[in-house]
């Protein structure tokens, strides 16, 4: 870092993505990507005059996009907000709500302790409980931004609509965002209460269950005006967030959603397979409701089982933080992936 | 807005975009982009296996892209920072480096005051002189963030490397932006100075001279601490800031850097052209090293001229703002829009 550089920022932590390893090919369950590619209509949906057009500005308001996910999703599309990425979205979030105080779990989303850092945010950290469940009563009242990742990261646990609706009604005077980037594998969203709360943010992303990580499109539902505040964020610091041929395959990827319902429930499939199989040898598996497992094993330790696992060619993410260093988190691939992941572990747990 | 908005945001005012009508077809001078398409390289450069690996994250170290902005300018890849187009670069910026002061003049590009405000910076605004030169002095020994666009927007007018070094020279403890959006038309790039000073960040844009401005990419020259700095907020917002299809068209318009460097030269003709029209219709126009002239005629208000080429189907862009508000800003387009530009001039000049 330079000399000039804002003593805050200098002193932070910022995040660090999953590890992209360039040295082989490996099997890739570290970064929660899907094993599928985007769908048919969006692998061929650009044309030359949609790359001859990059000449133009991208929409600014991104009509088309927001018209097809409000369509899909029942909402107004003055209930929807797109961005680059969900990132952008629960950055524009805790810039927005954060300065009364931002309260979140211990063991969720690594980037929400970033983003209190980065503005310098009152920060309480509401720890889970023994079992990695959420401290339900530890958000009541809190009446600053309360973030929630629903279902949670790395764990895969979720909360019940009931259970996200006292959170909510408990918070008045404070916006709570519930972060869904996992939700379509199986957990329950909380889209249905935007119209009832106005004080809650339901954040979406592209990048897991709709395969286009690499495209970088985040989607947020929320009453109209939590909406118009992000807008005026998105306006006072990159009004062109969202590049023309993302908005244009995002749009494309929803008149395909079956496809992507259908790989949803492969994923799930998959997901219980490798959990039966990981109990067969002895390890706790959560009860994920999410596109990986959070599992750990008593016969050999968390960065032991990473390491052994990356020198078979499997990558899977371990995070070197307290109450959670035993576990690894396994994103789930396809059939023939995880077939070759739980013969690894067998290899490794073996020798 | 809502009542949850921090209220520092919730009082400020929001960048306001060109305006982007879709009631009729435009000749569209109005928002600074190219009348020509990206390179055929761009345009049939993306192949279905590209499509198909959006699922994954796009590589958030940018490194093919990097190497190939650093082999063009004949500096380091450590020297280079890419982005979410320049907007972001230039926001980043503020939060790094602005909370000493910021220092921009009263007319130049209309989103540094944004950024100002929306990180409530201590801000001194250096008016420009009457002739619309920059108050060089006026920057001088600042020694927080100097921001300058060069040439800078609307007015079109650059200054020189050394007049550019003396204000780098004089203000050894703040870091200055070189704002070279417009770099590409004819201008004087600060390029040449980041290995001789360590407070030197000079940004730039594929929106203009590369006919990329839908696809978001923007790119920055420093020393290699201050991209660190940039580095560190991009991983403490929004790691993957650019989609892997703009990394990947950002690179292939590298390899054709010819064709863009001609289509630069198809633009200083057509400016010198539409200026000479203009003076001959009695303009007044600045002497512009951009892909737009600024100019203003003793017989018609700005507001009136753009709101009657509007009507003509020929969109253009006037600030009602103090001191520009009788100018309007012409992009120069190819040579047929510039003659219809020219003729409905002359029509209304007429009427």
């Amino acid at each position: 870092m330079s000399n000039f550089l804002n003593e805050n920022i200098n002193k932070m932590q910022a995040y660090v993505p999953g590890e992209q390893p360039q040295d082989k090919a490996y099997i890739k369950l570290n970064t929660n990507e899907s094993p599928f590619p985007p769908s048919s209509g969006v692998v061929n949906g650009l044309t030359e005059k949609n790359l001859q057009s990059l000449r133009l500005y991208c929409d600014p308001q991104c009509k088309v996009l927001k018209n097809k996910l409000a369509n899909l999703y029942g909402v107004s599309d003055k209930n929807v907000f797109v961005s680059n990425g969900s990132d952008e979205i629960l950055n524009f979030a805790f810039m927005a709500y954060g300065n009364k105080g931002v309260y979140f779990a211990d063991v969720t989303y690594g980037f929400y302790s970033v983003f209190a850092e980065l503005y310098n945010l009152p920060t309480t950290v509401i720890p889970l409980k023994e079992d990695f469940t959420l401290n339900l009563a530890g958000f009541y009242g809190r009446n600053g931004l309360v973030v929630i990742a629903n279902p949670n990261a790395p764990t895969g646990l979720e909360i019940s609509l009931n259970e996200i609706e006292e959170i909510i009604k408990s918070n008045p005077n404070g916006v709570v965002v519930i972060d869904e980037a996992y939700v379509d594998f199986g957990g329950t969203s909380a889209l249905p209460l935007i119209d009832k709360y106005d004080n809650l943010l339901v954040v979406r992303t592209y990048s897991k269950s709709r395969s286009m990580a690499g495209a970088r499109l985040g989607y947020a539902f929320a009453n109209q005006k939590l909406i118009q505040d992000l807008e005026k964020i998105k306006y006072s610091t990159n009004p062109y967030n969202v590049n023309s041929l993302t908005q244009l395959l995002g749009s494309l990827a929803v008149d395909d959603q079956k496809y992507y319902e259908d790989n949803c429930r492969k994923i799930i499939k998959n997901r219980l397979f490798t959990k039966n199989e990981l109990e067969k040898l002895g390890f706790k598996v959560l009860d994920s409701k999410a596109n990986f497992l959070f599992a750990k094993s008593e016969k050999i330790t968390g960065e032991k089982l990473y390491l052994s696992l990356k020198d078979k060619g499997v990558l899977v993410r371990h995070f070197n933080k307290q109450r959670i260093a035993d576990y690894i988190r396994i994103t789930i691939g396809d059939e023939k992936q995880m077939q070759t992941f739980i013969e690894k572990v067998k290899e490794i747990l073996g020798e």
